[in-house]
């Protein structure tokens, strides 16, 4: 790769609550991808760069444009496989929707010519909204997952890729045979990205029992073990649905909670996520934050299945890591974009219960899509901001040029109508809201460009 | 215009809960905009059309297209001038929402050159969304009230244009001075559209006190005596907020409820459409329903801004008549489209505290958005369905191409996702869940063409 200079404004989160809005930045990408400077005080393209930079490649922006770390640094949650079925749920709960819509649909990855058209796209159109990294669940299948990491790979986005486990519960076409094969299964799976990225630079295997209800207690026990050898972090879901959460202390009778499942059979660690959060009692989540264990909050999955509101602000509160998962297709969008607009809109649900201390603003909603996703894969010190040494997973957003005088669509512009005048954060109200790809106009992964829209070239 | 033939699949609600799927469709439109006829056996251009029709032109469409009855005939409830201040709304609740970000922006469209930029960008997007009709809030001016007229009927959208009453509780600079200049103005502004369109075909006035606490009992009152001498509807906000509902209790001391305020003043009768309904008592609902007056539903605007959860299936169920508005800015979009998404997950809110039974479906948001708009401004015998005899309001949806096989994303298309087999309810749910401007191809108003994409032609 070219060493590259990118001169614009660049955005990021400063902290839960702050934006760090710069102007006039300019930020140097070495050939490793990394981040090597960051000025912040560019008023044009004639300043002086730092030495042995003379020759670098730049890139500068139009009017309106700005960059932003790679969204989101995580999705934190999303089961690549359901894709076909985003916005198809009907008024269907969590039990019956895997039943109805996402186990046969599942099953069908064993056909390969099938999961690489879906799994492209999938890949394909996350980046397309600036997902730079994201937590993927495959389905059962070895070759289909590992066809999953291949094209992260080879598509250049950061991804966790997990075969899932389930010996009980779905349908008999569509789970693991026994603890023996859903352990060797998953091996298989690591072994395979070992191969492609050993060093797991860019694709990480992770350790994937679908849910509690879907694993015999000796499945969790061998995956818990087998998290403990690999040191390879774990996702699962946990305590989404309030039917669920009854079946979990039906099919565990001696557990505490549904927590204490995961605890006691050595899934809960500093290297786990937790997809939903959304009924844990408060001693659930005293144990997860001992553990240091990670939340995904899904939003509009939590609604569209009328799963519940999670309680994100006390759980930031408590000290809980959060950061936000598309859940597609519980969640009918892979955009995190909308997951931003999806958290602030659950928020205010909470706080019309709870309080307006609930509400989380523009600004928090970025961080858990940003910087939160990026504790959430404990990848805090690689990726989530724009420092020096970290890596440039980055989207250029155009929020277009300002309304004209006379009026005209042109047809392939976004929704964001800048009126001129607006401030940032006015701006990035704006392209929160009413936002979507069109406005990701390209996107990097390391320092590589992994997405970019018809017309726009670096 | 031309009398033209559309051969396409064609949806539209049946009824509330029932969507209307002719796959192989045809429809004549008259030179008089309406609906000639409408056959549902068609398999291709070469069957035998009714006597007088061998020479129309012929519109029809490509895979995955659909004509849908123009969006969402009402959006009932849009403030035209605060479009620029979409997404923009902070933490903020109703009442220092107007202080800070609307009366503002409202109070500049004294600027006749400011107000036709932006009013001829609203009912350009608003078209581009599929929104045939719209109940439009302007704003106290006059002229700029008379130029938003100017602009619905050059660009063909059918409107219900208000110059907005307010004599107390605003800034003194943007208020009434008396009830006298309240009538007068609007009077003036009646007359405008009289001049412009004098059978009301297309524009029609409507009376617009801005909401019981921005007026004194005497302005309401003689509005209420202007609407019964016109006989032209009215359109307002009722119990959106519980502090504007405890504010109204202290200006109307002697009124038995919110609701109340409007009957005493001859503001509720059958042509009223009031906007949110969100904190209604019982009492309430049966005054509304007595005086048959209409609600407009703005799930959106009332998640922003925490308002509440309006309990849309117990209005229904009571019979009360429904539709949908944006309330922009309220509600950060103007399409009806992202509108039937909240309304849908709003019910899902209702049905997580009050049972699922306050679940709406996908169906009965298409409802809500097309016939339900359709009865709340009283237009339900013109447009809302394609039936014989109706106006042509209609868009024509293109979902795009399957998705390939090999992958590639050509930057240009929307979001949905079409992987082949899916039957129309699917695709539906899809189209709402995940669809946004750039599935609406085409746009027409009694017959007329007033949006196209790029790229189309007739």
């Amino acid at each position: 790769m070219e060493k590259t200079i990118y001169i614009a404004p660049f955005i990021h989160c400063e902290s839960l609550t702050e934006l760090d809005v710069c102007p006039n930045g300019m930020i140097g990408v070495g050939a490793d991808g990394k981040i090597a400077f960051v000025r912040r005080d560019m008023k044009g393209r004639q300043l002086p760069v730092e030495e042995g930079w003379e020759e670098a490649k730049v890139v500068s922006v139009g009017e309106n444009c700005f960059f932003f770390p790679g969204f989101w640094v995580v999705d934190t949650h999303i089961h690549a496989s359901q894709y076909p079925n985003a916005g198809v749920f009907g008024k269907s709960t969590l039990l019956d929707w895997l039943n109805t819509y996402t186990f046969p649909l599942e099953s069908s990855f064993k056909d390969l010519d099938k999961a690489a058209r879906i799994y492209n796209r999938v890949v394909a159109r996350t980046l397309s909204h600036g997902t730079t990294t994201a937590c993927y669940y495959a389905t059962v299948h070895v070759p289909a997952t590992n066809l999953l990491a291949d094209i992260c790979h080879s598509r250049g986005q950061r991804a966790f890729v997990g075969r899932v486990c389930m010996d009980r519960l779905s349908p008999e076409w569509y789970r693991d045979e026994s603890t023996e094969s859903a352990v060797n299964d998953t091996k298989a799976s690591i072994d395979h990205i070992k191969q492609i990225d050993p060093e797991y630079e860019l694709i990480t295997p992770i350790i994937t029992p679908r849910f509690a209800p879907s694993c015999t207690d000796a499945t969790l026990t061998a995956l818990g073990k087998l998290h403990h050898e690999t040191d390879l972090p774990v996702q699962t879901h946990i305590s989404e649905n309030k039917s669920e959460c009854q079946l979990v202390k039906e099919l565990f009778p001696h557990s505490a909670s549904y927590t204490d499942v995961y605890d006691s059979t050595g899934l809960l660690t500093s290297k786990t996520i937790l997809a939903h959060a959304v009924h844990l009692s408060r001693d659930e989540r005293k144990l997860i934050r001992e553990r240091k264990a990670k939340i995904s909050h899904c939003p509009a999955s939590n609604t569209a299945l009328t799963s519940g509101t999670a309680k994100v602000r006390t759980m930031l509160n408590e000290g809980l890591t959060v950061g936000l998962g598309t859940d597609v297709s519980g969640g009918y969008t892979p955009s995190l974009l909308a997951q931003c607009r999806e958290a602030i809109f659950v928020s205010r649900h909470v706080a019309m219960d709870h309080g307006d201390d609930a509400k989380l603003s523009v600004e928090e909603a970025l961080y858990l899509a940003t910087r939160g996703g990026a504790e959430v894969v404990g990848l805090q010190d690689r990726i989530g901001g724009f420092e020096v040494g970290k890596d440039w997973d980055a989207q250029m957003v155009s929020l277009g040029p300002v309304v004209p005088e006379t009026v005209g669509l042109d047809g392939r512009e976004g929704l964001v109508e800048v009126f001129g005048g607006e401030g940032w954060e006015e701006k990035i109200a704006k392209w929160v809201y009413t936002g979507d790809d069109r406005n990701t106009v390209a996107v990097w992964v390391k320092g590589r460009l992994v997405h970019c829209r018809e017309g726009w070239r670096p």
